[in-house]
């Protein structure tokens, strides 16, 4: 086959900070899917970008191309409007299992396609699969089928949308690339956008558990991402929310299902509560079904969000009222003197409940389904001496050394009597 | 096996500007040249050597590092001092053909260890492959014995030298990331040092018909090369010569024997006797045997140098009083008007007689000995309207029409009269 341009070119081209154009972008992203262009050069290319940027034009025309690699989904038929929401992956972050069903109990359908999780944040499927019978592979059939019935669908992201993006970001996990903002938003924005939803809110992490650490970086993430999916014609906004500390008291694939269905069933942390809320009321007014955040926050005490949770889970071959697996051996972490918890780092407690074996350092490593840290206190709280903070689980005990280390400087005690400033969840909102 | 370092995190940390360590430079060329360092990897590491440079410290310890990833010549049992050149690679560029054997006749040994041609600019083992009988490839033994009998020797060099260097050469080929400096330098000069030389000259060429565009860049790949080959213990030294017009009259494989074996006979054009003889007059000095320039202008002129050429010609097998191949065919280029030739671009005569035959676009690519590009005017020649400016040979005349492309604006004739700046041929000296 003769093709139009040479990858040499168009790596010389963004190397020298050239702009790329439409016709360059679409034939490297297709020749890369297609192998014509080889794994070596894509990753020098990938370099280039991370090091020398993109404008918001080739931002968009790369995301359009790894759209058009692959096949669209339609929601149309459906009778209600749709809204998804994507977290860029925090510790403890089980937000969308309470927050699918609770969209969905005002009539809109939540179409969740999600991944696994890889190194120190969780993945969505991960934790569902620690339910007993639960599945999370359906059929695009399946998906629309649920969406009319129940409302709201949690399940594997299917291999045809977007595969240029799934080759590039293998490519981009082995040589350094991860971290280049335009490649983030449109390996995101193209997967979400092929979903074919109609709403999409982004719950952008900021703080040491999150992949950006930086506000400013966060923000240009949010921006460029909302910038994407505005331009192909999704309703979409972003939250920016605190991760230097863990949501909630758990980090852990059955430990934060059990968390979740507290939250379901009208209780669990409050910051937990706040953002499920925060998230469901965006995705609600993107999707032009606004309600009142009290009536949303309500629908978590009285039933109906539950209702949706115990249908959703049914329908995907899950029990809801199945004992959730729990490890074998426990840890716990003790304050070491009277105080007050000054700090309790996100990155640390991931690193640890990851070495535990919730997480994978391997696509094709298994996980276990009751590994994991729960926290008995948070940043503010008092404590005493010898007062148990973490309760470390895992099936596998020789795995507690390595994850207490860990830990090691993931947590302080203040004076007691100290003023610990506290992180509001929502840091800001972009659309 | 146990790996000390993590690729990725080399990677990185280059990505962010931090300065590689020596124990990280030392694995990741061995891990590379052990296949543990994937070609995609490497190509992303290289890409952020380009954008972000490498200290001294580093470019020294990468040049170390391949060297040390193959075997090392030792000239040293030799009766007399060696001393080799190396040219960056420019239009017409024969020099090594009359240098070495001059270079010889003043009892300096010569080991020109040479590559073939890659691009529009030719290489040496492809011009004297043009020789009937001649043959590039010895063993070190052989290399050794005609050393010590005939002076000087010119042939490919063997994979045994910097393997590391020849893998990550071609991947630097498909990647974009030829153009790095730090990995110019340390590509020739772990070869020069392996090579086991004693004292080195660097023609860096610059101008439109060189690798380096622009003389601060050239001078910052000199600097560069003469501090490794200083470092390393090579006498070294590095003059910049201009190749924005191509060197002499000639630009392919026997066409340059042809005109190589002029100035052996004490012809041929002046550019070439002058560079000649001012880089033997460098090299003689840097073994320790300087000479007067005049004495070793004489050697070209009564025998001498083409004394040690037939003998070195014969030696690998070659026959100096065969005829050598000529192309079946030839098309000319003339003056559109009467005037002054102002204008003659190395480039485009480089690419016209790649174009034709003489140059090959991939490794594998067999070259035409024949083909190529003959000057009859130089910049400052008065010419008529209707003279031939240009003869382009080639055995396979569909050729002709691209060539003549590449020649479109490679020349101009402004009217008569007009004054026409003289380049001097060296450029600058670095010590």
């Amino acid at each position: 086959m003769n093709e139009p341009f040479d990858a040499v070119d168009v790596i010389r081209a963004k190397r020298d900070r050239t702009h790329l154009s439409d016709a360059q972008i679409d034939w490297v992203i297709d020749a890369y899917t297609r192998g014509v262009v080889a794994e070596e050069q894509m990753s020098a290319l990938a370099m280039a970008i991370l090091l020398n940027g993109m404008s918001r034009g080739e931002v968009a025309r790369w995301t359009h191309a790894m759209i058009a690699s692959g096949e669209r989904m339609d929601f149309s038929g459906l009778s209600r409007p749709t809204a998804d929401k994507h977290s860029t992956g925090g510790v403890g972050d089980k937000i969308t299992l309470p927050l699918a069903p609770l969209v969905a109990v005002f009539g809109v359908a939540v179409p969740q396609l999600s991944g696994r999780g890889l190194g120190h944040t969780g993945g969505t499927l991960d934790k569902l699969e620690s339910i007993p019978g639960w599945r999370a592979a359906l059929s695009n059939d399946e998906v629309l089928a649920q969406l009319e019935d129940v409302g709201a669908v949690i399940c594997a992201a299917g291999s045809g949308l977007a595969p240029a993006d799934k080759k590039l970001y293998a490519l981009r996990d082995v040589t350094g690339t991860v971290e280049a903002i335009p490649l983030i938003a449109s390996s995101i924005m193209s997967k979400k956008i092929a979903e074919g939803t109609g709403a999409l809110v982004l719950d952008v992490k900021v703080g040491s558990g999150a992949f950006m650490k930086d506000l400013a970086q966060a923000r240009e993430l949010a921006r460029t991402m909302v910038e994407l999916g505005t331009d192909a014609g999704v309703r979409t906004v972003a939250l920016l929310t605190d991760m230097s500390v863990p949501l909630g008291l758990t980090a852990g694939n059955a430990l934060e299902v059990r968390e979740s269905v507290e939250v379901l069933d009208g209780g669990g942390p409050a910051d937990v509560v706040d953002l499920t809320v925060a998230l469901a009321v965006e995705m609600l007014a993107a999707a032009d079904r606004p309600q009142d955040p009290a009536d949303v926050r309500a629908a978590l005490g009285d039933g109906r969000a539950m209702d949706v949770w115990r249908r959703m889970i049914r329908a995907q071959g899950g029990d809801p009222d199945a004992p959730l697996p729990v490890a074998r051996h426990t840890e716990q972490v003790v304050a070491d003197k009277d105080g007050v918890l000054e700090h309790l780092d996100a990155y640390a407690v991931g690193v640890a409940a990851w070495r535990l074996g919730a997480g994978r350092s391997r696509r094709e490593d298994p996980v276990q389904a009751g590994a994991g840290v729960e926290l008995h206190a948070r940043p503010g709280d008092r404590v005493a001496a010898g007062q148990p903070l973490l309760t470390l689980h895992t099936d596998t005990p020789e795995r507690f050394a390595r994850a207490l280390d860990a830990l090691d400087d993931g947590w302080r005690v203040a004076p007691p009597g100290s003023a610990v400033p506290d992180h509001p969840i929502v840091i800001d909102r972009i659309h």
